[in-house]
């Protein structure tokens, strides 16, 4: 028996993709469905193979089905190919299964030779039209299958068009581009000793047997070695009918959108061109109609495409991008696919197509790209707007932000006080500058990494913030900053996009964050399905509302820190830092205690009866201190002063700097390593944290207290700090004459954590990852360092797909975190979780915390919601892939 | 059948330690080969069960056991326990399985009471003795059996102290003795409730209870657990008589061994006082009398004791540190062990037992302790020269030295050149302070860890460095450095010991390096048995050279950036750097090219035959330029001067200074990262290495070329850099008109490359532990930050027990070094491993990387000799294990 090597249109369908490829079954679903699309057949990928298996030959069967099949759609269409009055023209493509660009171009326009050309430029009553396609097809049938040079076309044409005087191809006129074709086939002849082919099916087969070779073409090899393509896959033919919108009044192309990808509207969103190309519409020389204008052009043929979208929709079950074109009052589809959309529009059109009974809720929750909602978040440029940037820094805190440039804080203050709106700009920001930072609109810097002081605390504020603009120069003493030859001076008008770190000078129209029903509807889906619990990191009473409000389940990173760096605390810290014994210390700890016992209060009660995490002091000691750089300023000027006693003070503080600078503080004196050499500041911490819960909890207010150690790479570690925090909340209770439950955790952020976990969980409640600094250690990158100077190399050479600070990386990273909690629960089997770096926000990230069975994750209050629908997505897919 | 819960000494053997416990089975064994030893029983470990069995109740059956051996004893020795005239006296001692200082402590004297004591009075004519070793007797029973508080007996005697009027116990006369003793058996009566016992029978059965009852006193069961030691072993009870050195002028005591621990040499050394107990050698009130002597006071005894000597030497198989009693003119041995002794010993005593018949080459190999051998491969102070160290830093390179301090390198030049030796003493070293060390005998910082440039530098010359001294404040200005009080001025003479990191004021005695003729026979043997393949670090011809000398078998590291930082290179290494475009750096790199062709050249030509590991770039760019501090101090003299051409030069370099500075350099911009930037380094450094193995290949000579990577973290990190190396292998061959064979390997020294080894295999030839930075990154420790001031903190809490950049981490660090193998390995069977940190030449490290299965280890040249001896150690315990 003999096997079927072509298939028409009219026999195939979606299910038939291994066979037909990808084109082939999407063009035979159009067909099944009733679609009026250019008819045609496939040539199968069996075919293909069996090409091969036959040294490179189309067997004497094979031969036969295809000239039936041509057959066929002759007598359907009701013409012959390359027939000399109405040629039948066709397309010849390839056809993976899995899409590859590496391979075979289109060829357009098969079926025009000599003669044919004459008919076609009859038939259209346009000469100019039927040459300069002819050409085309001989441009592209003599570069793809008879291996004639690109180059060699387009110099044929330029020595025409010098000849004629001329710059533009649309200047050529019908005669330029018959001379134009002779040239073409003298030089096929001239370069391959053939002439080029005027029979249609030896055009026809020779094409065919180009797509069979192409399979195995150094292009396509390559890209299916680096894409895991297997190689005996072959690939299908597709052979379709030429329709053209360019045959007179009663043509005309278009594309439309069957709802408005902008805004999700239910509405034909589209335009056309009567009497033109596809390329016309893209080209711009005439300006399209809008597609409701069709309704009165051609009515008949308006109401066949409006209820085409109706169709397409329904059996698609998702917004359609159709092109289509009209040849002589017949309405053809040439192609429909899923819509781009922006992400406002993806949430509308995922919940009203759950109204219309289209998908159900967990389709509409995976139509949602989590990754885009970040824009609908944050007050953002308008995107219609057209802006201009002068330079570009990291996103550092998404937003945007418009006002005047200040460059110094306290200048930021009164200013900002008055009412005006104001951008800080400096090269850096340190705990002198918060002030400042609170009152601005956004911070610019032109140094500092992702995790440089601005970033950190504008992240934390939700206010947008450029860090790293190292285009921006500035010159505080004139009071500007200058970009190459723009100058902009204190006062001017400049706008920050924190989310693409872009920077404007002037104002620039923003949008307000759209907060809409189908948005809280869709999330409220994703959190019936989720199993990933979502919290927030947040540091203030403040952040801990809004992370409420974004819907956030608990708080998985309470940062210390940032509390000792308020301009009221800062004094108390240094002096702590700056004692010599441990008594002094004590004491200057004895006066942040009930400070920091107040901070913890205002979070706890707003959290209330959810879990909040509070880490433990994590950043090296010099981070509280000055620079050395300044205090050696300001010693020389108190030096010509002659104020001989806050010289001393200056000068013992930068003896201090100086005592605790290190090569590599992110790899030095921090986390617990504090707590072990200093654990009287672990221990004031600990009774500031249990003091604030034992008083709420005495005022019926339930606390759920998490206390985490940072930085842990060794059970003893964790272990010797465990005991002294357990005997100070001892002594808290005494104290306090009551007692209130509290769990002690660590942070795995450092490989040897995640290598020993099965030790360092026999000290610990919970594990919480900190993946930043376990990205840093693990690929030895340094953030700061790595992701203005590095990393952009990096993923710009293909090294990288993203930066492994945004993106977390499954295969290095995840392996350790995978390791981590598995030999975790093996100690504890129910041991609790999660994951608070910034990779908790970012949908992929999400989606491998969800594979490898974490409880929660923690980020930023306002990607919570992001958090929420990437978890929702990760357990739906999980699901559907069972 | 009753079961047998005592035996006698005579009964027991060496074999018998789970049922006799370890000392009793000690004992036992020496009693079987002949020893004259202090008869006793042991009560067994299935006796201290069988009382917990018994609801912790010594057993009828047990009772009259004990009561036999008692009575056998008592038989055997002609004494009764606690007779009035002749009492036998006894000792308690608990003996577990597995040393367990968690338990009970001996009980002596056992069977004194107020009558017995009399006896022992009478017999030994020493009334005070007698009177003192009854209230010790008490003391001890009081506080160990009837848990009467430590306390209370020392304040007893303090308060009889008091009333005479004396502060020394020495001063106690008899007298005082028995008021102690009725005030301590007042007490007993006031504190229990009970008298303290006079039966001697009833005191015997309390001790062998109160041993049984410490097995599960909460230390003990502390220590099992923290030492996992099974709970359910038991506790045996060794009851021993009491031999006494002080029982008149035929009696003494002593301690020897049967070599000298301090040089080897095979003849008895020690010493002894006659009519003295054991505490009074140790006191050091009368001077002890050598061995030797012995042979004059009691030649008989001398005699008797050198035989012993001879026996225990033969049956132990090594030499013995022994302890002797003589009473009454009869020998006892009461303890013999394997000695302590020197490393040069160590050598001497394995190879003459190898000699005499008495172990085997791997035993003897087994018996040198490779961990010391250092000390015999340098230079080093006399160990015993009273010396006495004024600061201590780092040691950062071992040997010792003396030498006049100098401050400038240039005038260590000058000095030094005249021919006096002198120690170079600098905050810290950069690489303009080159030709100082050179000249120096040794160098000291007050700043720096143990990967500072002096650090590195004077390790890579062999020479002796202390770094991070912080103690020593140095006034550059005034010419000195300070120590507290002390003042050291330009020109006195210090010695500097690089081993312990200590600093003394004046010359002291030094010990040249030992390479004894045992040390090459255990090397040589050692080299028989290892698998292990031991190279070298070396960067220089003469660093290969000696490394040759020392046994090295290849170089396993050779750095390329010491090259580029000598004085002659520097300048076009910075020009290279402060190039703006790709051309210009490629034009200071071509000036590079022939010298380090040069480099090359010389090393192959030493290795000539053996393989060489050369790492391409490794460090962050900043560490070939001055640092910004010193820049600015040069500008603002420059400024003062008008020099306006340098001014500008300098100005510009620190702008780049400052482009360059990274917060955490350790994990920024270098290593491959460098070579994927800025590849015509690497390039050109590429055909510095093949030129030059080309031109030897030319020559005849046999090169073995290895271009390695450095801190590759992802597959196509290498796999870029690979092809770039071989495109221009390939350009250099066509050249040179001649091909050489050369293999492209890669560091593995991060924990990523680890995690994802089977990726990077596919574009390695070999892999290269640099576990140096894999530790720094697994822990999260940068090494010069936390080697001085976080790591001794550490040691001293117990978190670690030893530094992780000295003795491999196993668990951490070492199973990601066991990963990195399997998948390596899985990728290709025959993939080249080694190691090349400095963990390659430390005895522990070593043996781990021979069980995960590594081909060689790499380390500096002196501790070649370590290595090779580490490396059959590790062997022969794999073979022994089997």
């Amino acid at each position: 028996m003999t096997k079927k090597y072509v298939y028409s249109f009219h026999e195939g369908n979606a299910g038939m993709r291994s066979l037909l490829g990808g084109k082939g079954a999407n063009l035979a679903e159009m067909v099944k469905i009733g679609l009026p699309v250019p008819m045609g057949f496939t040539v199968t990928t069996e075919a293909c193979l069996n090409y091969y298996d036959e040294d490179e030959k189309i067997s004497e069967d094979m031969l036969s089905q295809i000239f039936q099949a041509l057959d066929n759609l002759e007598r359907e269409m009701g013409k012959k190919l390359g027939n000399n009055e109405d040629p039948l023209l066709v397309s010849v493509r390839s056809g993976a299964v899995i899409s590859m660009p590496g391979m075979m171009d289109t060829i357009l326009n098969l079926g025009l030779n000599d003669e044919s050309v004459k008919g076609l430029a009859a038939k259209t009553e346009n000469e100019r039209f039927a040459y300069d396609s002819y050409r085309r097809f001989i441009q592209m049938f003599g570069n793809v299958v008879m291996e004639v040079e690109h180059d060699v076309f387009e110099s044929i044409i330029d020595s025409v068009k010098q000849k004629k005087k001329i710059t533009q191809d649309t200047e050529m006129d019908a005669e330029d581009w018959q001379e134009v074709i002779n040239l073409y086939e003298d030089k096929i002849k001239e370069v391959t000793g053939r002439e080029f082919p005027q029979d249609p099916k030896e055009q026809l087969l020779m094409s065919i047997e180009a797509v069979f070779k192409s399979w195995n073409n150094q292009r396509a090899k390559v890209y299916r070695r680096i894409n895991k393509i297997p190689d005996d896959l072959g690939t299908a033919v597709n052979v379709q009918i030429m329709v053209f919108g360019n045959k007179g009044d009663d043509s005309g192309t278009g594309v439309a959108f069957t709802r408005n990808p902008s805004t999700g509207e239910n509405k034909v969103y589209g335009e056309f061109l009567m009497n033109a190309q596809g390329e016309d519409v893209v080209a711009g020389i005439r300006t399209p109609q809008s597609i409701e204008q069709l309704k009165d052009v051609m009515p008949d043929i308006y109401k066949q495409f409006i209820d085409i979208c109706a169709l397409l929709e329904k059996h698609y079950r998702d917004m359609q991008d159709i092109e289509f074109t009209i040849e002589n009052g017949k309405l053809f589809i040439l192609q429909t696919r899923s819509g781009k959309r922006t992400a406002q529009a993806a949430v509308k059109i995922a919940v009203e197509l759950v109204n219309e009974g289209l998908i159900n809720k967990e389709e509409a929750i995976l139509r949602v790209p989590a990754g885009q909602l970040e824009t609908l978040l944050h007050r953002r440029i308008d995107p219609n707007a057209k802006v201009e940037a002068i330079a570009k820094g990291l996103p550092a805190s998404p937003g945007a932000a418009s006002g005047h440039v200040v460059f110094d804080p306290d200048e930021a203050e009164t200013i900002g006080n008055e009412g005006q709106k104001v951008v800080l700009v400096r090269t850096e920001t340190t705990p002198d500058d918060i002030h400042g930072i609170v009152i601005a609109q956004g911070v610019l810097t032109s140094r500092g990494g992702m995790t440089s002081h601005a970033a950190v605390v504008a992240r934390g504020m939700g206010k947008p913030c450029v860090s790293g603009c190292e285009a921006i120069k500035i010159d505080y003493e004139k009071g500007e900053f200058q970009v190459g030859e723009i100058v902009v001076k204190k006062g001017d008008i400049i706008s920050i996009d924190g989310s693409t770190g872009e920077v404007i000078v002037g104002e620039v129209p923003m949008i307000d964050p759209e907060l809409s029903d189908e948005f809280n509807q869709v999330l409220k889906w994703a959190d019936e399905v989720r199993t990933l619990k979502v919290r927030a990191n947040a540091d203030t009473p403040h952040d801990a509302q809004v992370a409420l409000e974004f819907g956030a389940e608990g708080i998985g990173l309470c940062r210390t820190e940032h509390m000792f760096m308020a301009p009221d605390r800062l004094p108390i810290v240094q002096q702590m830092i700056m004692s010599e014994t441990k008594e002094e210390r004590e004491k200057a700890l004895s006066k942040l205690l009930p400070i920091q016992q107040e901070d913890f209060e205002g979070i706890f009660k707003v959290m209330e009866g959810l879990p909040v995490t509070v880490r433990l002091l994590d950043p090296p000691l010099h981070e509280f201190l000055p620079n050395a750089e300044d205090l050696i300023v300001e010693i020389s000027e108190l030096k010509a002063k002659g104020c001989s006693k806050e010289l001393e003070a200056k000068q013992e503080m930068l003896k201090k700097v100086r005592a605790l600078s290190e090569m590599n503080p992110m790899l030095g004196l921090r986390g617990c390593r504090l707590g072990l050499l200093y654990p009287e500041i672990y221990i004031m911490q600990v009774k500031a944290i249990l003091k604030a819960a034992c008083n709420l909890t005495k005022r019926g207010i339930k606390v759920i207290t998490e206390i985490e150690i940072p930085l842990v790479g060794h059970e003893l570690e964790l272990k010797t700090l465990r005991e002294i925090v357990e005997e100070t909340a001892d002594k808290v209770f005494a104290e306090e004459g009551t007692k209130v439950h509290y769990f002690i955790g660590t942070m795995i952020e450092l490989p040897r954590a995640c290598l020993t976990a099965e030790e360092i969980a026999n000290s610990a409640d919970f594990f919480s990852f900190g993946t930043n600094d376990l990205t840093q250690t693990t690929f030895g990158f340094s953030r700061d360092d790595a992701e203005g100077k590095i990393l952009p190399h990096y993923v710009e050479q293909r090294i990288l797909s993203d930066s492994p600070f945004i993106v977390l990386d499954r295969k290095g990273v995840g392996s350790l975190m995978k390791m981590a909690v598995e030999k975790g629960r093996d100690v504890k089997s129910d041991l609790l979780i999660g994951i608070c770096g910034e990779h908790g926000g970012e949908p992929s990230s999400v989606e491998f915390c969800h594979m490898i069975g974490l409880d929660f994750v923690s980020c930023s209050p306002f990607r919570v919601p992001i958090a929420r629908l990437a978890a929702a997505q990760a357990a739906i897919k999980e699901k559907n892939a069972k």
